[in-house]
This record gives structure tokens, sequence and C-alpha cells, in this order.
């Protein structure tokens, strides 16, 4: 028994019958809110860890930087993910916790009001600010990794909502 | 003993001596040629691979939408991450594995002759590749997760040529 | 008798009554579905349209290229008309058929609900799909050239439906 | 006879071996002067020309628009066509000319000192100022068609120069 | 006496409660007509600002260009200023004017049906147009200067309307 | 006597002799270093200043998003002002500092070592950040205002060195 069968494309599939790209057709569909949070987890040695949450790196900023990031990536989604619909944002904020010892949490949340989802604006702001405290600390530290990228929750849409927490 | 103290910020660092974030000064860095390998690692389940891959999905144009949207985001690295120098990029490919049962990896390489490396370019392609296969099974699949996201090799530049593999 | 009188720049026109260039206010139009279809003819050598068109040249990418660059391009409209406004498109199509002996046509579809119309998405979509077109095969053949490019289909908005099929 | 064969995709090709984009290396390729002029033909009534052309539609700004449109469209050519470096062009200059009773012809020129050619800047801008005329008269009348785009010259670079004129 | 209290951020600041920045939610907030003006006064020598305004400088299209770059800004808003929301902008105008012997006015007003305020874009824009006259200005002058930026009118949304004429 | 005649336009001017806008080759310009500090400053109620500059307002993470904001503007100087070049900045960095009793002064610097001067990009940085600051205080105090934008260092290239200091 295969419990999750996978479903035919739906309508909401980014591909046509003969299998070309295509751009969805949202406009059927009604604008509904939708909130969707993505989670990066970066893996640092514990002292740039600590310097980049204390402050000791240079004043904060470097969080404030990833956090500029992250915000501004999210309103480039539509531009960098080429099957994304452009997306009247209606908020996004971006934040960071320290994991363990040795791993700093990003967590995105996305809203808009809208007939399409804004998962993947939550996932582009949690990996552009993953990837900005990278840029930060790679002088620092060869080998900085982001262990992993996921979306960790999602309400509103036909679909309904869902979450991995 | 602490093999691998943490160096003070050279002057590669992104802050300056009072914390605040700028955009270092590469002007007397003399361009060489950079070479830079990242790879992401997508992972879900084998079915939904299995059409991603064999072109089941659509004829294979889900890896190439993919491939030309990291192409694409190398180019805008630039603009993602606040502190990066805008690079005349001499070549970006993307390209993609199966991995095991349930992944795939997604490496990019970005080349350019210049003053600075091309580290987070490759980062950036293989970020949004991923990002890009992700939208493309989000209907399929519902928590398809990157798995990780580093870079492998580095050439080129002051610091020295480098590899994880 | 001039059958087809010119008639005064209405409200919908780019410039104001000294003729100074505005972007012109929808302000007070409702929101219509509208849909408009564009396409472009490029003519190149029946052996290079064969390679292209039969994935000899490779695999088929050839057209995923140019239709994702023709899907972006729809999204960049208003950045790139300078009097066009932003517009939340709802989907975009890009399809390439062979003409002829020496001809690929490139048709292009845009749709959004809106004040206002998506005639240049769909015209800069077909556009920049023929240049890429245009880029892909320009070393395997010089003087590769986009033959004509125009509205063939518009529906929705204050001015009707209108067809040159 | 074949006079002129298909080459194999050389070098500059946006193909790898196995058929897949990827973003040509021109990493070395000496830095030359590169030169290209593109021409688009509109088409549209005599009466909408001359209005266009003698500043009675709006004080002659329609033709500054789509010069406009057309320059800055040359700057965005690395992020419209995908395969596409980005380079630093050392200038670009549209112009307009009346051609029979109702074609405006739209020259473009771009220039640059780099490993590669401008061939898809000046395409890219004759393009854009193209499709800003038809933006601007399209509430006068329906139907103007851009009739062809084509490169009309080309020098610098390995394969040498090149004239359509 | 304080007769205007700084009042606590309210729920339109930019700031969360721990001090970080983030895009603030807009989603509760009804569409409804918003406008505003700002003016720039850019201070040049009385024989090159006649040059530019009579169009000896070349043809008026000084003007033009300098208009179409603030209409152009007005939509790229969002993505200059890193908090402000994606906005589907209804209409924008820029326009000049002489003042007293040595300065020009530069007035630009954006409008839009949305959920938040247009307060940055007419800001933006007026700010690039008179970046623009200082560019096509700044061979012939040296120290041209840009004497004031502020906001005259906002009219809509809650905060009611505002006038500084 | 007129002690600083107006030039005609030299070759580095924006226009062609029949006056039409167009960007300048700078093509046979040797590439030499690059240096330009511009200068905006803001005017906020004292309290607001304090605010800001004393991190009251939310963790002096104002200062770094305008900080960032400048710096990313500085990259987007040629999309923004039609004429200008692209160019491949070698650094920008961007600073604040109280003045008398209600003004903040935002330093802009921007470096290239490139055929053309930074002096746009110095201005555009400033504009964007001092932006960026009245977008932050704007909810706090209405009529905030940027009371002056101007050059004030210039190094390199043919016209020599400049300082207005």
């Amino acid at each position: 028994v295969n419990p999750d069968p996978i479903p035919d494309p739906p309508d909401s599939a980014h591909f046509d019958r003969q299998g070309r790209a295509r751009m969805v057709d949202v406009g059927g569909k009604p604008a509904t809110e939708r909130v969707a949070t993505a989670v990066a987890i970066v893996e640092l040695r514990p002292e740039i860890r600590a310097r980049l949450l204390a402050g000791d790196l240079p004043k904060g900023e470097g969080l404030a930087v990833a956090r500029i990031a992250g915000i501004q990536a999210a309103k480039e989604t539509s531009r960098l993910i080429p099957l994304c619909h452009p997306l009247a944002l209606s908020s996004v904020a971006v934040d960071f916790a320290p994991e363990g010892e040795d791993r700093i949490r990003v967590e995105a949340t996305a809203r808009c009001i809208g007939p399409t989802g804004v998962e993947m604006e939550a996932m582009t702001a949690a990996a552009i600010a993953a990837l900005t405290l990278y840029d930060m600390t790679k002088s620092l530290q060869r080998g900085v990794r982001i262990r992993s990228l996921e979306l960790i929750e999602k309400r509103g849409g036909r679909s309904g909502d869902w979450s991995a927490r």
C-alpha cells in the first residue's frame, strides 16, 4: 500500500499537458490570507557564532544586514524563481536564534492576501538571510554550512493549513 | 590549545573598525582567475525524484528551469547579498545528479577574472536552483527539504585554493 | 473620406495636455480579466531550426531556455517599458511552433485581473523569447532575423475584444 | 552541395556536450573593442507616425521615452537573455528615422571593451525601444506592428567583422 | 508643555517590540485611494538652468530623461527602501518648473489604491529625477546642489490628509 | 567678464550633436582609480533623532537599515540614472553623524577603478540612505526633511581632483 500516492499534476502544477513550463493561471482563485514560515539552519564554530550573536562581531549589525537581505529577497521571489507569480506581500519578518552549540536558526515568515501562497517567499527569505550570514563569516571560518532549509508552516489556500512543527 | 584561532577581521572583512557594515575595498587587489563550486542537496520522495529526473514530469524541462534560475541568480548575487561586489562573471554552470534513493545533488560552479572571489555566486546559484526544484515539486509532495548547502571548492585569490572534497 | 480618424489622445494616453510623459492614472478603472496574445516570427535556416526543434541542438533545452526568458520578461514589463503599470500577472505562457520551412512562431499569452491590459506583457514576452532563440543560434548562423512581432488578440477592458486572427 | 555547413557547436555555444544550458566561459578570451548595431522597423499609420516624429504627439518626448527605454534595456541584457554575460558597456545609442510612408527605423548601437560581443545588447535595445513606440501609440492605432528586428553590423572579436548593409 | 509628544511606535512602525527591522503587516488594512506629492529643489547656475529649460541643452530631452527616471524610480521604491511594501501604483507624474533665479523645482505625485501610502514613492521619484538633472549638468557645472527634498502633500489612509503647502 | 564660461558640451556630455540623449562612449578612456563622497543632511526633531542615534528606536538597527539601503543603491546607480554606465564598484561606505541639534549627516563614499567617475554612485547612496531614514521615522514625525544633497569631494579622472570641503 502506498498511503500517499502521487497525484496527477493538478491545475496548480507548473507544466501544461505537453510538459512545457508555464506560469500557472491563478486568475480564478479568490484572494485569501496566506502565511508561510520557513527555517534555515546555519552551522558555524561556537566562537564565531558567539561573536555574531553577541555583537562582538560588529555591533550586532551582522544580524541586521542578514535580516534586511532576507526581507528584500522575499520581495524578489518572482524574479528569482521563474514560475512564481508576482505578489503584493503584506509583511515579511526574519529572525535569528541560537540552537545547540554551533547553529543559528533563521526563521522567515511571509504574508499576503492573494490568490496564491507565499511558501516560496518564506523559503527565499530564509535562504538569502542564511547566505548573508555565510558571507559575513566566511573570512573568519571556512566551511560554514547551511545545514537545512525547509518549510515549517503554511496557512491559507485551498490545500488547507499544514505544519511540520 | 586552539589550533585554529579566530583571526582579527582582516581587510577583507565586511565591517570597519567601528563595527559598521560596509562594502570592502577591493580596489587594490589584482584581477586573477577565481573559481568556486557549491553543492545543495534536495531531498524528495523517490517517485517524485524519478519523475523529475526521468522527464516523466514534463520532458525534462524541470531541470532546465532550475538550471536557468541558478545561472540567473548567480548574476544577481551582488543585489541579493548586500555586501557583495558586482562581478563580471565569465561563466556559470549548474548541474544535477541523483544521490542515494531520495536526493538530488545540485552543483553550481562560477568563474570570473577579478579582484574578489565567486564563492557567494556559486552558493547563490546552488540555492536558487534548489529552491526552483522545490517550487516545481511542492504540489506533488509536501515537506521537500533542502538538506544542505555548502561550498566544496574554491580556487584563486590571496587565501589560496581550498577543497572540501 | 478617412474611415479611421485619429482620435484625440484619450485619458488612457501616455502624455498630459502639455505633452509631458506620464504614467496614466488607472486608479478609477475597475479590475476585470484581461488576456492578450502576441506572436513573434523568427527566421532561421532549416537545418538550424531542425536542430533547435528536434532537440538535436541540445536536448530541447533551447526552447525551455527561451520559454523561461519570455515568462520572466513578462514580469519585468513595467521596468522595461517606462510608462507601463506594475501588474499582478495571473499567468504567462510561451510556446513555439514551426511555420513554413524556415520559421519558428513564438506565441506568448499573458493574463491578469486588473485595471489595465496585458498587451505589453504579451509583446515583451514574445520579443524576449525570440531574442533568446536568436542568442542560442547566433553561433551557428549569422543573420538570424526576427521577422515580425505583433499582437494577435486581446480580450477584456473598456475598448472591448479584438483579434487579428 | 551545402555551401554553408552547420558547424559543430564551438566553445562559444551555449550548451555543453550533454546538451545542458550553461553560460559559456569567456575567461580566457582577451578584452577587445566590440561594436554591434541592430535595427527594428516599426510600421504604423502615416498620420500617427507624423505626430510621433513631428512632435505633435507630445513635444517629441515620445522618441525620448523610447530612446531611454532602449538604452536602459541594453544595460539589462544579461538579466533578460539567460545565457548572456554581464558586460561593462562603454556606450549605447538609440536613434529613429522615418522610412517609406509608414515606417520608423529604430537603430541601436552598443559598444564595450570586453571578452564577448555586444550583439545581444544592440538587439535588446532596438527591441525595447520599438516596443516603447508601440506602447505609446497603441491607444491611437490598433495593430501597430514591429516588422523586423535584425543585426546589421558587428565589429571586433574572434569571428571578425560582419555587415549586412 | 510638549505639544507634540512622540508616540510609541504604532503598528505602522518598522520595528517589532524587540527592535528588529521588519516589514510591517498591512494585511488587515483596507485598500483606499492614496496620493502623495514630494518636491525636490535643484540649484544650478542661471545659464545652465536656462539651457536645460529652454532646450538649448539638447532639445528639451534633458527634462524628458529626468522625468522618465523619476517615474521608473517610483516603481522601484520597494526594492530601494528596504521596509517598503510592493505597491500597484495607479499613476506617477513628475514635473519641472523654474523657481527664483537659479533653481528648478521637481514635483512628483504618486497614486495607488492600496492598504498603504505612496509617500516613499513620491519622495523616491523626486529624488531620482533631481539626481538625473544633476547627472546631466555635472559636466557643465561643478557643485550643482539638491537643496531640499520633502513631502508637501498626502491624502488618504488612516492618518488623514496632510499638506505643507 | 564671465569668469566661468559654460563650456561646449565636451565628449563626456550626455547628448550628441543633434541633442539626443545617449550613453557617452567611455571606451577610449583609461581605467584609473576614482573616489567620490556625497553628503545628505536629514532634519528631524531632536527627540526623534536621539532615539534613532542612541538606538532607543530599535537597537540601532535604524542606521544599519539605512546603511545597507545606501550601499545597495550605489550598486543600482546605472539602472536608476538613465545615462550612467555600469561600473564595477570596488567599495561603498555609508556613515551617519549628528550635526547641530536636529540634523543627521549622511556621508557616502564610492570607489572604483574604471574609465568613468563614481560621483553619481556616491550621490545615489547618500540619497537612498537619507530616504530610508525618512521612511523609518515618518510614523513618528511628519515633515522630516532632506535638507541638502551634494557632492563634497571627487578624486581621479581627467578633470582632476575637486573638493568642496
